[in-house]
């Protein structure tokens, strides 16, 4: 058995799914939950996805062995300095922040140090919607989970982390939380950007309404991450604003050196772009989830 | 009967769907096809796309009452050139072109005036391959087809061509070649331009490899459009040069707006960027086909 009882802090889509897809695993025996807002704390309950909703983060926690904080990664300093008093003796801690660098920074804010029991991780896997009413109990299945380990991590602690991913169908990994922030702003938090902004880049011009009605379904491919949460998307790009910055400075760069060569009539070499894009994407493509 | 002899010139996945298309409509007696690539042709023959492969443009049009030149855009002046002196009386041709400026431009160079059995054409479908083997039957059902007719447009032709898309399933749609330019420039041309340069500055910077590989679901949706022929796009974004242009000048200006709210931690300004996106994509998402 992974856990007699699970504690899940932050009732949301990710959350929401952790706690369904470990029932099914059977390996849990009953799961408790805490979210700040009332309706996710009822609908968790209503749709089964936990047993008992708890009416703070410290009572969800005070009698778990395993905890999973499904907060906004913002959030992060706060849920962990809630749930702190009332944490039992051995129980192990886990987190699901989108960003590893602020939340390592955060939990030693509040403790001091990075407990042993604490173990960072990050499931590779979500939809463009919220809420716990789209959780869904395969969400990991077959996804990654990367979790970044740190020098006082108890040996143990990172040993139910890796099986609670398992128990949920996912592939676990191990790497640097700098390594991780830099891959994540790069083909995770950029595309985000690119996507909200091409949007209201098309909202901004004269006869924008013509324009989205005319859109084809590239379109619709193309901009399905500007339906995400911009709550939550401002929270990431702020936990991660260096890694971002930097890799959106290099995107402008490369989209100013592409409008150099089409307004220079650099045909070639922009067909060169192209190609060589064309197959980056192609040779990677099996490896993408 | 649309048509007692339609004839294809340009056997790739427009030009195949088309005719895949017209042939399960019943609406046409027998469909001849050319292309430069004897590859295509064999396929298109072997496919039962067509039912007869012309070994010359000129020829596969000299006893057709209908013609579709479904061509890359920079091939359009030469595809007509070559179909010109062969063309019976009273034949109806339209094109397929993503850019329609510059194919105007194009016949009108060929003809010395816009022929009134010309009418210009652009269907809004296509996946990110290419070729007659991946021809679809269905590929323009519920789609839109823009046509953009001109001064010296005959209205039977307009009415054969707008009867042609429509026994594809299309729903057509009549504007102004310079808004169609403008249109598309912002919602098809610009991402992809986006996408293409987004993957290769993904592919530029050091362990890109690391990067792909951890790259998650949203990364396949929004980079989809990036495995596009490269050659298609270059031909599409230079016969566009000026409209695309000026949307990727608007793009660029916006980023840079976006990485000053980073830097300057103007972090209310920046969600508010995100939700105005949401917003527009979510209200317009009803009228994307």
């Amino acid at each position: 058995m992974l856990a007699k009882r699970l504690a899940v802090i932050g009732l949301g889509l990710i959350g929401g799914s952790v706690a369904r897809s470990l029932r099914a695993s059977g390996a849990v025996g009953s799961i408790v939950g805490f979210d700040p807002d009332a309706r996710q704390r009822t609908a968790a309950v209503e749709l089964g996805v936990i047993d008992v909703a708890a009416d703070s983060a410290s009572s969800a926690v005070a009698e778990a062995d395993l905890v999973i904080v499904a907060v906004p990664v913002l959030h992060t300093a706060e849920a962990f300095a809630a749930i702190a008093p009332a944490l039992p003796a051995n129980c192990v801690v886990t987190d699901v922040g989108s960003t590893k660098q602020s939340v390592l920074a955060d939990v030693r804010r509040v403790f001091g140090e990075l407990p042993g029991w604490y173990v960072p991780g990050h499931p590779i896997a979500g939809t463009e919607k919220s809420g716990v009413a789209n959780s869904l109990e395969g969400l990991f299945r077959k996804h990654r989970v990367i979790l970044t380990p740190h020098a006082q991590q108890a040996p143990e602690a990172l040993a139910k982390v890796r099986a609670l991913w398992e128990l949920c169908g996912a592939r676990v990994v191990e790497m640097e939380p700098s390594l991780h922030d830099e891959i994540f702003a790069a083909t995770s938090h950029l595309p985000h950007l690119l996507a909200y902004s091409f949007v209201d880049t098309l909202a901004g011009i004269d006869r924008s309404g013509q324009i989205f009605s005319n859109a084809g379904g590239g379109f619709r491919d193309f901009t399905r991450i500007a339906s995400s949460s911009p709550q939550m998307w401002h929270d990431i790009v702020r936990a991660n604003a260096a890694s971002v910055s930097t890799i959106l400075a290099k995107q402008i760069a490369e989209l100013q050196a592409m409008q150099a060569m089409i307004d220079g009539g650099r045909w070639d070499e922009l067909k060169t772009v192209f190609e060589r894009a064309r197959n980056a994407r192609e040779h990677y493509l099996t490896q993408i989830e």
